[in-house]
C-alpha cells in the first residue's frame, strides 16, 4: 500500500545524526491531543546536547515552538488558535501528578526530548491541557521564546530573590540572558558576567551591568547558565556564604567538584529546569523582556543541519527553525 | 633562659604527623578570653581528616571538648564554670559579623582547624562570648557532644522538616546518629541508611527505623553524612523530585559527580556546617538524645596516636581523649 502524500509531512530526525526526511508520517492525535501546524521553532542548547547523544532521543527533537491547532481532541474551541506548549506530557495518575508536580511524572514523556517526536516537523501533537493560547500582540517570533523564558521565570518560582540582593547571573547564552532579564525585574543588583561583546552590549542597553571578570565575591545569588562544566565552581567562588547558587546548565557529562566548600560555605544549590508558561507569556505581552533581539538567524527545516551546526557555533544566540 | 615547668603543658601536636610532646607553651589568653583546663575532648572526622592533610593544619588539634574556666578575661563570673565552646572566633568587625554570620567570618580561625590551636591539651584559650556554661545535670560524657549535636541542630535550623516528610539519614557513623536522633524529634518518618551492625541496632532500640539496604526512593529530605564521596550519588538517587539533600560530609577530595540529575529533578542541595549551641544543649539537659551509647572508648593524651589510629577504624564510633 502506497501511503497519501497528505499523510507525510518534512521533519527533521535524529538517529545516527540529524536528517532532513521530507516523508516522516504525519502525527494521529491520541485522545485529549491537538494536532499542531508548526509556525516556528527555536533550537534550544539542550537540542544540541540531544544531537551529541544526551539522553540517547531518537525520533523528531525540538520543543521550543508557536503553532495553529488544526485539530483539537477535548476541546473544540483551540482550532484556528494560535499556541505555545508545556513540553511534559505526564499522566495524571501517579503521586506526583497528584501533587500538583506534572513535570516530575515518572512517567512523562517529553516533547522531542523522551518518548515524544517534537517541533523541529511541520505537524506535532501534544495533549490540549498542555496548550496555552496566545494574545495577537505577541508575535510568532516571541512566542517561540515562551518556553526558554518560563524556565528563567522557573528562578524566581523556586527562590526568593530580594530588591536587595547582589545576583549574578554567569553566562551571556540564550538561558543567561533571558533569566538577567527576568532577574532585573525585582529590582535585585544584577550583573551579567560573560565573554561575548554582543551579548553584553545588548544587557548594557537595557540597563543591566555587566563584567567579563569573573573576580566577583559575595553574591546573595548566583545563577550558573554557562551551560560548561566549569561554571558550578566559578559560581562557588562568587556566592557568598549561606548563599544561593540557582544551577540552570545540564551537561551531558559528569562534573568533578569540591563539595567540601559546599559544606564549609552553607552553600544552597538549587536546581532547576522547567518553568510557568503564564508569567512568561504576561511578561512577552506586557513588553518587560526583550527576545528578538536574541534571533540570530532563521532556516528552513529543509536546511535544519545547516542550522545546527550555526547554533552550534561560539557567540551565537537563538537560531530559529520554519517548518 | 629555661622556661618554667608550670608554664608548659601536655598536648598532641600535628606537623607533618600527630605527635604527644609534654613541653607545649600553655596558651596566653588574649583580651577578653578565657583560659580553659580541657576535661574531656572527642575525635571528630575532621580532625582524621586534618591528620590526613586537610587544610594543611598545623598546631593541636581538637575542636569538640569540655573544660573549666580557670582564667576569664571580661568575664570573671565564668571562673571555675563548666564549659563548652563555639569554635570559629570571629573578628566582630566585618560584613558577616555584622548580619549575624559569625561562622562565616573570613578573618576567622577556628579552634582546632585553622590559625587556633585546639582541645587535644591540657589547656586551650577561646573568647568568653564562644563560652556556654553547663547546667550540673550534663556529665562531661555529654557535654562533649555538644558540638557535634550542635551541627545536628544545624539541620533543622537551616531547612524545614515537616513531621509528614520522609527523611533519610545516609550513613551510621557518629554525626549520622546525632543526626538521626535530632531530627526523630520532628516526628517525621525517619529511616537511617548504615551498615554498621551496632549503630543500627542503637538506632532502633531508640525507634529509629533503619535499612542496609540502599533502595529508597521518594525521600523528601535526605541527610548525606556517610562521609564518602559516593555519598551524594547516593543521596540524589533516594530523594524525590524538588526534595532537599542535606550535605553534612566534608571530604579532602573533590568529586565526580551527574550535575545534570540536581537540575532534571530540581534537587536543592543544602550544605550545612556548625550548629548553634543553645538546642543541642537544652536537647541533652532534657535527655532527649542519647550521646554516651556513641563513645566506642577513652585514651589518655600521652596515647593519642593511638586513639587516632582507632579512631580510623571501620565501625568505630566516638573515641574520648583525656587530658
Amino acid at each position: 500500500m502506497v501511503m497519501q502524500t497528505d499523510e507525510l509531512m518534512p521533519a527533521l530526525y535524529l538517529s545516527e545524526g540529524l536528517q532532513f526526511r521530507d516523508d516522516h508520517p504525519i502525527p494521529s492525535p491520541e485522545p485529549n491531543e491537538a494536532l499542531i501546524l508548526v509556525l516556528l521553532a527555536g533550537i534550544c542548547n539542550t537540542d544540541l546536547e540531544l544531537a551529541q547523544g544526551y539522553l540517547n532521543f531518537k525520533g523528531i527533537p525540538g520543543h521550543e515552538f508557536v503553532g495553529l491547532v488544526k485539530r483539537s481532541d477535548g476541546n473544540e474551541n483551540l482550532v484556528g488558535r494560535r499556541v505555545v506548549g508545556e513540553i511534559n506530557i505526564n499522566c495524571n495518575s501517579c503521586k506526583n501528578c497528584d501533587v500538583a508536580m506534572p513535570t516530575h511524572c515518572p512517567n512523562r514523556t517529553t516533547l522531542g526530548i523522551r518518548g515524544k517526536n517534537g517541533a523541529f516537523a511541520k505537524y506535532l501533537t501534544l495533549p490540549v491541557n498542555n496548550l496555552h493560547p496566545l494574545p495577537p500582540s505577541i508575535s510568532n517570533e516571541e512566542a517561540v521564546f515562551v518556553e526558554p523564558l518560563a524556565s528563567a521565570c522557573e528562578i524566581t518560582q523556586k527562590i526568593h530573590i530580594c530588591p536587595t540582593d547582589k545576583v549574578v547571573v554567569l553566562g551571556d547564552g540564550k538561558l543567561g540572558l533571558l533569566c538577567a532579564q527576568v532577574l532585573q525585574l525585582t529590582g535585585c543588583h544584577l550583573t551579567v558576567v560573560g565573554h561575548h561583546e554582543d551579548s553584553l552590549a545588548m544587557m548594557e542597553k537595557r540597563g543591566i551591568e555587566t563584567s567579563t571578570c569573573p573576580k566577583i565575591r559575595g553574591a546573595d545569588v548566583v545563577v550558573e547558565a554557562t551551560g560548561k562544566p566549569s561554571g558550578l565552581n566559578a559560581a562557588c567562588q562568587m556566592v557568598r556564604p549561606r548563599g544561593t547558587i540557582v544551577l540552570k546548565s545540564t551537561y551531558h557529562n559528569t562534573v568533578n567538584i569540591d563539595l567540601s566548600q559546599l559544606v564549609v560555605n552553607e552553600i544552597n544549590l538549587v536546581g532547576s529546569r522547567c518553568g510557568p508558561f503564564p508569567p512568561a507569556i504576561r511578561l512577552l505581552e506586557r513588553k518587560l523582556v526583550d527576545v528578538k533581539s536574541l534571533i540570530h538567524d532563521r532556516y528552513p527545516l529543509s536546511s535544519g543541519a545547516n542550522a545546527f551546526q550555526k547554533a552550534n557555533e561560539k557567540g551565537v544566540l537563538k537560531i530559529l527553525i520554519e517548518p
